[in-house]
């Protein structure tokens, strides 16, 4: 038995919801154990009645069988177990759970004192509106692609999504500082196409490069980025990390909006019964690490995600949270121009449309496309 | 239809399983919509015979079924989709493909050009063996717990575990740097007492303080652990993302050896159609990111991963690859010293035993068990 420990907390908790799948009658003991391996992590039996038993250990809050053989566990943390920084907060949420089989992380609430220390996104929906003079309209975004186009035939899509409305023009997730065209050189030559192009339509498009780096050259590319005049920002925390993302929309001399890609958090919503939920992770995870917009695959494209699961990202993008700022949705993943209007019926229209391959078919050239798209919108 | 586009590429290929569940009949159209989706993402029939549809689009190599409803597939990719750099890697792999449904990542080959870009191991199996003076013998882990500790109650156990004779003696995952504990004072008070056992025992052991920080100051805490004389590196690439692990493997002024966390990554193995296969991301993955001890649960603890499970990630760790070293598993999560023996005859003398809680229970106090626990294994 260790030696009784006094602390000091503020009394500020931290509260998760789990699903346990399994037999109900578990499901209490393993609740119980989920609180010891989220903080302590060491027998608790051998910790006196002290104030690491009372303060650090999660606490069982609400538990409900929402299900056969599924139950719901609230449970709350001492806000200090996070040290109030990002990756420590995700560890406390779900660092060596997400190895236990049949549990699930499916709700996230922050206490304000936490809300405050990450900041959340910088712009979130009113901030875009007013950037982008659009008060009432879904908001437009496409990539530049195909992966083996040099930083000239980038810049020259770039111009014409550009001319024809587009309010986003990001770079693909794939475009990272391959030979075919290195991050420094595709920067600087789609950044002077859409200034260009905002010069002759009056828009304020933006450019959006990927960082998709090397841990010592991430700075330097957001760097590269700013020099280059580059409007917005494509981040990949699947790769990169979350706190990367919240780091950059922290810092003042950043102050672009910031979009985050799912690149390999499908791993995290591969089961029913383990991972993450959707929404904690496209929607409250994405909004509280300063993503402005989150990307996720729309329902009927090539993906699959369920229109329930959209919808519950949707809401999540936008569901008040004390000091953090509400973000758009963007759906995308094989999106057609003829599916706007359902999209607006689904999501309303606080709702980013990102359309690719789309744009490059049709009637007109790709500037027309885009132009039409527009027009649709409006 | 675009204009076609000339490439130089080396002719070096990444190679890749996926494992395809569901009808068998759709699984190769399916393996040719990835080939697509992790390179281009666009649509293929816009694009000519030329040298992105030759070199750039990923290629089918071989089409096996393995079961009733699953096909593995090999593909290759051009080396040069990744930049040589391990974001991108991560990328070409399994972005996008993570949200697909029913696609796993099972198999990862990497050629030597990119290889010799990553690096890998610093020390490896052979250099671990040298530092602890261990020509013969599996190596001893342990981790300071619990959350709540004063950083002197965590110097007096570090102290005595290592007069005990542990080897590697971490941070639990979950110590960041909370006001019970703060990083700096932790950090500085148990690399001194680790020093001081050595001084009396002769051996030499280390202490690896836990690196889960803000990205702005990840390298700080790596400068504060290199300044107190820390003597190794605990990282979570599930939370700081894979490539800060593999920065810090690399550089010449941190020369550490570096203990990779299962922590969050449990949510690509939670889907048994879905995700990445265990060897991958618990051994190879780890391994080309620079993680000379590589922890996952071992079967038979509380986190229930298959004995099969664990077989596989041990060999992913060891198997030959070319310029990369092979790497220690360390198998944990609940294990106990009477377990001893069962994990010599699984695993072989090339496994870290990582004993946490067992160690303060028994008879004797910490120090005697750690040297009960040293006894036992020379």
């Amino acid at each position: 038995m260790l030696e009784p420990t006094a602390l000091t907390v503020s009394g500020e908790r931290l509260q998760a919801a789990y699903e346990f799948t399994g037999p109900v009658a578990d499901a209490h003991a393993r609740a119980g154990a989920l609180c010891v391996e989220q903080t302590i992590e060491f027998p608790a039996d051998l910790v006196p009645d002290d104030d690491i038993q009372r303060e650090i250990i999660g606490r069982i809050e609400a538990f409900d069988e929402v299900g056969a053989e599924t139950v719901r566990v609230e449970i709350s943390y001492a806000v200090e177990t996070t040290g109030y920084e990002f990756p420590q907060l995700l560890n406390v949420l779900f660092g060596n759970s997400s190895l236990l089989p049949g549990v699930k992380l499916v709700d996230v609430t922050v206490p304000p004192g936490l809300s405050e220390s990450l900041g959340g996104p910088r712009f979130g929906i009113d901030g875009l509106r007013t950037m982008f003079n659009a008060p009432d309209r879904p908001l437009l975004a496409t990539a530049l692609k195909p992966m083996g186009f040099s930083p000239e035939r980038f810049a020259a899509l770039a111009y014409e999504l550009a001319l024809g409305g587009i309010d986003m023009i990001k770079d693909d997730h794939s475009l990272a500082n391959q030979p075919f065209a290195d991050f420094d050189a595709r920067v600087r030559a789609c950044s002077d196409a859409v200034r260009r192009a905002n010069d002759q339509t009056g828009f304020n498009s933006v450019y959006m490069p990927s960082i998709n780096a090397p841990h010592g050259l991430l700075d330097e590319r957001v760097d590269i980025a700013l020099e280059a005049g580059a409007g917005g920002l494509l981040v990949l925390p699947g790769i990169t990390g979350f706190d990367f993302m919240r780091d950059i929309a922290a810092r003042d001399d950043v102050a672009l909006p910031i979009m985050g890609h799912p690149a390999m958090l499908g791993g995290f919503v591969s089961s029913p019964t383990g991972g993450i939920a959707h929404s904690v992770i496209f929607g409250t995870l994405m909004r509280l690490a300063g993503a402005d917009i989150s990307i996720f695959p729309n329902f009927g494209g090539r993906f699959s995600f369920s229109s329930e699961a959209c919808s519950e990202i949707s809401e999540a993008c936008r569901t008040p949270i004390e000091g953090i700022n509400p973000i758009w949705p963007a759906a995308g993943g094989g999106m057609t121009m003829d599916r706007t209007a359902e999209m607006l019926d689904f999501y309303g229209k606080d709702i980013v449309l990102l359309i690719g391959g789309d744009l490059h078919r049709g009637e007109g050239n790709l500037r027309e496309n885009a132009q039409a798209f527009r027009e649709a919108i409006e």
